[in-house]
């Protein structure tokens, strides 16, 4: 089996578009009347995956995606806490709806209803919605909620503790992502994602959260950003601080997909970081929707860059399936139990 | 020879600092009277140099160091305009006094008198005294001189226009350098510098700023940040957004040094970026001091691992010497006039 990490519903219907783009105008005049939730059929859904995610997935030889909204649009900044946790609620209903579909295909990850300067303990509830009623295995955790302006504490911080506490009692990973940028420095899927990857990175090699919380995972997805292609330089910081080794500082707790859109990039990636440690993910359909003129094929299509990497069997097992089993427990379980 | 394009001079002697120190206490009594300038003698600035850069340059077999003030020291969000220009002409003084003692082993590069919200055409006056009077060849342009709160505009709006007119008009390159960082969210050396490398990067891919400035060059340090092992990515952007291919956009204008502290990620720069591209840099004495054990070898011993890869005598030229030679012409006429 082949577990696709990482995968946002980038191709839902127009009617999801319109009710934010409501929302948003709704913003404007407080008086307006509440929002009607966005009227989308099963067909719709359908017709959205069908020549898109599902068709991919069979061309490409994958089987289950681990599915959220898309990441993009969360934009936790436009607002207030209410409109975040009213847009997250519609775009993870529609979620589950997706994976009602297609069971085999997709399971769920859920955007969680973060606002600038609002406490993570309130995306509490919302994820265990999504955990308990919703089936979900897992959350986007956005670093930056503010889209640019990096004016909240980092992850490490106890500010964000009542939230792990939640995951840790939920047993479900977070995948660290960052959504649209208002600040024009930053491209969003060129400079910022990249950049909170790298950032949330080096902010647990300083800290000491792991040793709070054992047990609390994390995918820093997009590779890892720039850390394997610096991982001497993670390394070496790491001693220079007495730091432990990144192996016993954060190995156990910190993990990257494969969403890295060339074959020397993942080359690198499996060379550096241990196969333990990295998941299978393509982000498609994604930032990258192109196909690369060298190789005739998409840029996003990163299972063909593994297949060409001389893996042992092990190795690919872990990197398609097995770590995805292991640092998500609820889809682990759950394969395990369909498969008796 | 052997260039290395990005040297600080992070050992400069005590004296530096207490003059720092002096000037920020400053900035809370506003009546004390005008600081003394640091009294620093020959002999100490050759003990700061022979125990430390010079040292290693002959145990690493390199010629001449590209050198610049104390990166993580520019910190242009400390004070006002006056602050930072008080700072940068100490600094700059400082490092010509560096290349008078050893002309054969340095050469400098400035760092700027930016301030947040000052535009950047008041540092063209320092850049020139800097090129004009003290031989420099280059300066070090920090895209964030709010040390981490990203509130400048990017790099290619006109707001830089001024100080870009002045680089070309003196025929000298800038390395892309943020400093420290006063947001919690981001650790200097392992998050704010990689991140401002691959976002200048984005900013230059997304605008047409070199159309306007075709002889304008920048030198992206540290690897590129995270650009290298997103190679696919970078180009895959560029090509959904019908830009150029990059080679045609911005390979004549942005060159990459190879502060990269291990063999796979050098390895990696050397198979995407091409090798005109590419100028040696060591950061040495820098972000990481230690030896890795892997290896027992300096993380920043960046001349070994290049030194292990199959390069052409042609190409281990360019990167060691002529890209730079190139990329500085100021330096590359004064290594010619030398020769004769």
């Amino acid at each position: 089996m082949i577990i696709d990490c990482h995968g946002h519903y980038t191709t839902a219907p127009a009617e999801l578009t319109k009710f934010r783009d409501g929302q948003i105008a709704a913003l404007k005049s407080p008086g307006a009347k509440a929002l009607a939730k966005p009227q989308i059929s099963d067909d719709q859904i359908r017709e959205s995956l069908e020549k898109a995610q599902l068709k991919l997935q069979r061309e490409r030889g994958t089987d289950l995606t681990i599915f959220s909204p898309r990441a993009s649009a969360m934009a936790h900044h436009i607002g207030t806490e209410a409109t975040s946790l009213e847009w997250s609620r519609v775009c993870n209903d529609l979620i589950q709806r997706v994976c009602g579909l297609y069971p085999e295909n997709f399971v769920g990850v859920c955007q969680l209803p973060q606002s600038p300067g609002v406490p993570p303990a309130n995306s509490a509830a919302e994820l265990e919605r999504c955990v308990n009623e919703l089936g979900f295995i897992g959350c986007n955790l956005n670093p930056d909620p503010s889209g640019g302006l990096w004016n909240s504490p980092p992850l490490t911080d106890r500010h964000w503790y009542p939230l792990y506490e939640k995951m840790v009692e939920l047993d479900v990973p977070a995948m660290v992502h960052v959504s649209s940028s208002c600040n024009p420095n930053f491209h969003a899927t060129g400079a910022h994602y990249i950049n909170a990857d790298t950032t949330a990175f080096m902010q647990f090699l300083t800290s000491d959260l792991f040793k709070d919380f054992p047990t609390l995972r994390f995918i820093i997805p997009h590779g890892g950003g720039a850390v394997p292609f610096h991982w001497g330089r993670y390394r070496g910081l790491a001693q220079d601080m007495k730091r432990p080794p990144l192996e016993e500082l954060l190995l156990k707790n910190v993990f990257f997909d494969t969403c890295v859109y060339h074959l020397p990039g993942i080359e690198l990636l499996l060379k550096v970081v241990p196969v333990d440690n990295i998941l299978f993910g393509s982000e498609m359909v994604g930032a990258v929707r192109g196909i690369d003129p060298r190789t005739g094929q998409y840029y996003d299509d990163t299972k063909r860059y593994l297949d060409a990497l001389p893996l042992s069997a092990a190795d690919r097992a872990k990197v398609f399936e097995g770590n995805a089993r292991r640092v998500y427990p609820r889809l682990g379980a759950r394969l395990s139990a369909a498969a008796k």
